[in-house]
């Protein structure tokens, strides 16, 4: 009471000032994207009200098997949800995306979401088959320098960057105590393929005008120089696309529309056509031709099933499967497991991405396999077949010369990706003082004399088992794979609302996990052991979902494994009564 | 008459209105720097008003022996030198400033010179024992975004970019007919030694509210990339700095005060004193220290004579020769003809520079020079004690993208580099019909509608070749050398001013060109032959200067070989009374 009363005065008194007082505070408080590359996610609020900008997934590591999707925790945004006036979305990538369903199970459906026509647009079809929202957030697109009043207080602009996906955007937010830019992920694009530029103008007169704060993307801090134009792919696309002798099968990301766009122009200028294969590229297809940011002409594409009726040398097989995921496009075709494709000895395989670190081992079998059946495969950056979506450098260097920020605090990255892009600011003449490294979840006020970290909010990986997600048809398909191998073991628990006591169960159920008639004792015993811990959890009133999660998984693939050298999915499902 | 009444027409009209007309037009006419590298010198005319950006030297092709500068052909200027109203420096470089005097023989000392503070000294200093000029002009300095008024029409703005000299700078010149910007020399260097940076804001500003012509430099428009940060060439010689046992002696362009300074630093570091060599270094040393451009500890320096007596680690040897010049001091030390410096076997010598295209083989023999001695020689790009001054094609394509020019006219370089700098544009969004690569001497007329070559004033090489040259010192050096090999020839030849025709000579004058006996038959001989050669000109009223010295030098350069296998200077002086 004592608080709101006190807030009331304040803005009372900012009525008879529109200057920003010195004691005036905004606070940014990350949720992702600090020490990892993946669900970027950040809160900015300012007294009564909240803007995130972003909600983004990530991949769940490597052992976090039957795991579909990493995602924040939403924990805080649930708790204030009455203070949260809009989401802010720099672009329509899966790390900045990917976690939007799932912060509206948080959060109103009335907090509208922000962003340029192609972000709302792959934003919103995440709802599709989406359970447990009523009613789909109202969305405003906006364009390169639109302004937007979010809530009482916030003030916010989008300024154009470059980027590996169309509609990327950096963005401004304007509160009472002081100016804040996100630069989103961002390259300088000298000569971008859509001719659709970096706004050096915009950003520059920001700088001039005064930022205090800068967030800027750190993901190629540790390469030096610049990373090279989009524009530099299609040359060297031109140049493969003219060496084929025979059809051509180009893996690519869906989601990199201005790469789609120049295998579209290389095609037709060599008079191939082009069949699509891989859901999301399909899917993105669709979405991008439907809004205008992919031409396509027309005739050009020609269905999967008939591609193997057309001359070799007239066809383009453009599909997923660039981080050599099991049931991918590429890796089908690469394992003979494809209904359609078949490798020939004159195919020319061109993949145009690079391996995230962790899938390198994938794609290099990929790889071995296509080479093994004669194919010619183009890859690696020596090619010129793929350059990055994020600037380097010298890049970070010109977007800190352009905003000049009083501070500074450098976002998505790993550790030494923050460590390196501190370094590059204090070269640009950043007060060491003035640079603030943190991790997800701390909370940093900023006023106009400082900026500095204050305390911390909740934040963590929330993974999503796949219950109530509708559209990861990927994911599942992967999970499918290792099903194949080990199966899997499903864990159900019932605990009570109202007391965190387990009310039923451990049950076990399997699939894919049978072992003849020992099995039944297997699994009695294995039923014991996380039922025994649990209690021990109990006792102690430990009643957190991924703790208890953690223990079913860590219990029962540890006893599974000693005595079956198998390891099966364990899939912990808690319910609550 | 007609002409005069039509613009006093035209100015009637402006005065009821200020908006630029489409009529309105302004011309702009390279006198050099296009198809060549050097003499940097650009008209721009409105009206009866004319601003000269920039009156650079070059130095003589190795052709002309015994020319010490070429200058631009400043004729237009004098003939309509009641519109000159000013001369606007970007920067202090040869290039830009080493014709001045020679401009002032021809236009009124009371045209005023804007530029840096530094720039300003550089330019003053040539006129220190200059002759012909009876005032000085008046100089005004200009500081970043200064804007100047220059006669009734010119609204000059200076932005700041960064190059190999401190106080460099871009020139934005506002008219009634449209806005100009010509970059001068630049690179982008995002973190500058002296933290005075290129000021993207301004520049992006003015891209921004519009710029109808762009003339950009273009010396690295065929390298790649983006041109190193001068301030890694200081992380580059502090390695080599630790890792010296003995004396180092660094060459380098006395101009590079940013060089000089990383320099000093890095001494002062590593416990060494400086002691300098070379006329040019230490004019430079002066004049950048006492403006403030130089910062050098107290007891850093000591006198190059008293070097010897001083431990060889704690000794740095700074000096010019960089381009292997025959009488610089690295030259010297490297050919043992030093007389203070004799080549050790622990001597560490830094080359910081690249040779200038032609000066090749004197910079090898130096290094071979220097390597025989068993002296430790550093030199090449490799080691990273040198980059350029300009930028490469990413910083060209970079102020594309800031400026945004309707038109665009690439100058500064060999006509390769102003067409590798339209490709770039091209790439950048500029179409191909609004880029003009055009030559010295042409007239380019800008309206608001358009840019194009309208017609052509006098232009090309003027050859100084000695007579009123003050300090010029370096090049009278050079031509000692030659003289001490083949001598030289001068022929006096007197000339009317009413008639053009021959009043005495011509007289030939030798000096270590002499050949016992013999010389006397040879000098009439040649003598009667440069006659006859001239008397064919007056005949055909043949009266140019150019002309009648060419005549001169091929009639006696040509028999005198013939006769003696020899190539002395030939010193054609035309005296007119």
């Amino acid at each position: 009471m004592k608080e709101t009363n006190k807030i009331n005065k304040k803005i009372e008194r900012t009525k008879n000032n529109d200057k920003p007082r010195k004691e005036e505070k905004v606070y940014i408080m990350p949720l992702g994207g600090l020490e990892e590359v993946g669900k970027n996610s950040t809160i900015i609020q300012y007294r009564d009200e909240i803007i995130v900008i972003d909600a983004g997934s990530s991949f769940p590591d490597e052992n976090l098997y039957g795991i579909d999707l990493v995602i924040p925790d939403y924990n805080y945004l649930e708790k204030n949800k009455d203070k949260v006036k809009g989401l802010v979305l720099t672009h329509g990538h899966e790390d900045h995306i990917g976690a939007i369903p799932y912060l509206y199970q948080k959060i109103d459906s009335t907090v509208p979401i922000y962003g340029g026509k192609l972000s709302i647009a792959l934003a919103m079809s995440k709802f599709d088959n989406f359970g447990g929202i009523s009613h789909k957030p109202k969305t405003y697109e906006i364009t390169n320098r639109s302004v937007k009043k979010i809530g009482k207080y916030f003030e916010v602009e989008f300024i154009r960057v470059t980027h590996s996906i169309a509609d990327a955007y950096s963005i401004c937010i304007n509160t009472p105590a002081g100016r804040i830019v996100h630069t989103g992920d961002f390259k300088v694009d000298l000569t971008p393929v859509d001719n659709v530029g970096f706004d050096f103008q915009r950003l520059a007169a920001l700088g001039e005008e005064g930022v205090d704060l800068l967030l800027a993307d750190s993901t190629n801090s540790e390469i030096p120089g610049f990373t090279p134009s989009e524009r530099s792919v299609g040359e060297a696309l031109r140049n493969e696309f003219r060496n084929a002798k025979g059809r051509i099968i180009v893996a690519a990301f869906a989601s990199h529309i201005h790469r789609l766009q120049q295998i579209v122009d290389v095609a037709k200028e060599t008079n191939r056509k082009i069949a699509i294969d891989g859901r999301s590229m399909v899917k993105v297809f669709e979405i991008a031709t439907r809004l205008g940011y992919l031409e396509v002409p027309k005739g050009l594409m020609v269905s999967l099933k008939n591609v193997e009726n057309r001359k070799d040398n007239e066809v383009v097989i453009l599909c997923t499967g660039t981080q050599g995921e099991p049931l991918a496009a590429l890796s089908r075709i690469a394992k003979n497991m494809h209904r359609h494709i078949t490798i020939r000895e004159e195919d020319t395989v061109i993949i145009s991405a690079t391996p995230i670190p962790g899938n390198e081992k994938a794609v290099y079998s990929n790889i071995n396999n296509l080479l093994k059946k004669e194919a010619e495969v183009v890859f690696k950056k020596v090619a010129g077949i793929h350059v990055s979506g994020h600037g380097s450098q010298d890049e970070l260097k010109l977007m800190l010369n352009l905003i000049k920020p009083k501070n500074f605090m450098p976002v998505h990255g790993e550790y030494k990706m923050l460590k390196a892009h501190r370094q590059l600011a204090i070269e640009c003449g950043i007060p060491v003082e003035n640079i603030i490294i943190t991790e997800n979840g701390k909370k940093i006020e900023l006023t106009k004399e400082y900026a500095k970290e204050v305390g911390k909010v909740p934040s963590g990986d929330v993974l999503i088992d796949g219950l109530g997600v509708g559209d990861v048809g990927n994911i599942v398909l992967r999970d499918r794979q290792h099903l194949a191998q080990d199966g899997i073991v499903i864990v159900v628990v019932t605990i009570s609302k109202k007391t965190g006591m387990i009310v039923s169960g451990p049950d076990i159920i399997t699939r894919g996990f049978v072992y003849s008639r020992e099995s039944e004792n297997l699994i009695n015993e294995t039923t014991k052991l996380i039922k025994q811990n649990l209690e021990v959890h109990e006792k102690n009133s430990v009643t957190e979902w991924n703790i208890l999660k953690g223990t079913i998984k860590d219990t029962a693939s540890k006893y599974l494994y000693e005595e079956t050298k198998r390891n099966p999915i364990i899939l912990p499902i808690i319910m609550e009564v």
